[in-house]
């Protein structure tokens, strides 16, 4: 195998749910001689230093950049920009600088004219997280077993990227590496539309006047529950995702609507033959999602039960 | 408190997910003097046989009807109608009859002309489930703490009602009353939709050509994953359901269809705020379900991680 992957000084800016988990996997994977974590919200930095994931904390990003040879920004996509105009000034020559948002085309051109030439702008794109947001809500394993995009642009650095993919992989990660652009796309339908229908229907729910909220929530079992718990994800780091993804989600949006409409007329004209063919097929999908270890079998995503 | 209640020979009908929980918790329960459990599909039956929930298994639906005081129907809403047909000429006079499907009106009507006018006809649905099917799947603590719908018809027999609601809430259920027709149009916004919504992603994202069916699998866990759990769901079952309460799934599918236009609109013209707006209230929906104890608080629905 490979020599271990070390880097003298990491800073992650942003501790919310991806930043301290990357923390805490750099730390599980002994991979950073100091790990220092950065975040501009004080409460939010107060809370990172008491969990005591990193080996230094401040509020201050540009502070955390100095020196080192890596940078992870774990912000929402719309502040990725701002980031890159503070760390600019002081990141060193040769220093890679990566990011976990779930746009790639979008967050390279943002920091692209940036940063100095002389660093390695290499985007990547962790497909792990769960509804909960803050550091406290992250935790070492999150990356195990799932995959990690990595974009890197044309004439991209080998050595830089074989680092970084190795980094990933010591965090437990399998990496992917692909273009920017067909990265949006995967993405808008395995995860982009997914959250935005689940928002949809929660916001349908919450404003009907024939059926009470109270109603929705009790009844909540047959199904919905289910989307509440995506709908439940960060605010700001979505709405930042359907900005910065426009074109991908519009053209999957587009799709999934056209389909929709084909089942409704298939449920108004009684086409049950229709309906059932559809279900059918979908029930391969869960076999392979489950097959390939992205999924758990356990019936309801293993929800507790007792015998 | 009341006695606790007691029926001498309860009949199950259908040996699936539910029929087979039904009959594990009515066993749990020590409801029945005797519980017959009857399905038509042999290799279903000598399954359920060989997991012993029940006293007598039987293919013979009328058999099992055969003196019963309750004979609970737990097959698709589609196969309500010959069920009936099947156990009517046997039924005790005075014999409760119910059901456990996920429409209630067109039970209701497919049943109550069948049956002799001196049983008590009496649907109910319990709001539970998982996305696996078959006698093996159930569980007896599936209706712990889940609500019990049930939708008496005007001038229902309040002795009888009250036998089957003190049934379900031995079995571990919540009890709630409410007519037929609420009750379609309370679950096709809190089940119908969210499974058809999940079954058309699912299909969507398989008939993608820039993106591939393993980039779909692969990259799952960006929120995908989920709705694949829904879209595995019961085909038959489903089919039925989508073609049993059309009027209320197609009223609802057009409140989210207006929404998501509006949505769609809103990421078009970048109207970051709008967004913003829902992703935060969607959050409270999401709180207020945990605090009526429908669903887990734990992130990621508990799935298994390692710290």
């Amino acid at each position: 195998m490979t020599d271990k992957v070390h880097f003298d000084r990491i800073a992650i800016i942003g501790a919310g749910l991806i930043g301290s988990s990357v923390a805490r996997a750099v730390m599980r994977a002994g991979a950073a001689g100091t790990l220092v974590v950065s975040d501009r919200d004080e409460a939010v930095l107060s809370e990172a230093e008491k969990l005591g994931f990193a080996h230094e904390f401040t509020v201050n990003a540009r502070e955390a950049a100095q020196d080192a040879d890596l940078v992870v920004i774990a912000v929402p996509v719309g502040a990725m920009a701002s980031v890159g105009v503070t760390i600019a000034p002081v990141l060193k020559a040769g220093a890679i600088v990566t990011d976990v948002g779930s746009v790639k085309e979008g967050v390279f051109k943002a920091l692209e004219p940036l940063l100095p030439g002389n660093v390695h702008l290499i985007p990547g794109h962790p497909v792990a997280g769960t509804e909960q947001s803050g550091p406290s809500a992250g935790f070492a394993s999150l990356f195990d077993g799932r995959w990690c995009i990595i974009t890197p642009p044309q004439g991209v650095d080998e050595g830089a990227l074989e680092k970084l993919t190795k980094l990933w992989e010591a965090m437990g990660s399998k990496v992917e590496i692909m273009t920017a652009q067909h990265h949006d796309l995967v993405l808008a339908i395995t995860s982009h539309v997914p959250h935005l229908i689940a928002y949809n229907i929660v916001g349908t729910a919450s404003d009907l006047e024939e059926v009470t909220r109270s109603e929705v929530i009790k009844y909540s079992a047959g199904g919905f529950r289910d989307f509440t718990r995506i709908a439940a994800s960060d605010p700001t780091m979505w709405r930042d995702v359907f900005l910065n993804n426009k074109d991908a989600v519009l053209e999957m949006l587009g799709r999934f609507s056209e389909d929709l409409t084909a089942l409704q007329r298939a449920i108004r004209w009684g086409d049950g033959d229709a309906l059932f063919d559809l279900f059918t097929r979908t029930r391969d999908i869960r076999r392979r999602i489950i097959d390939a270890g992205q999924d758990e079998e356990a019936a309801d995503f293993g929800r507790h039960h007792e015998e």
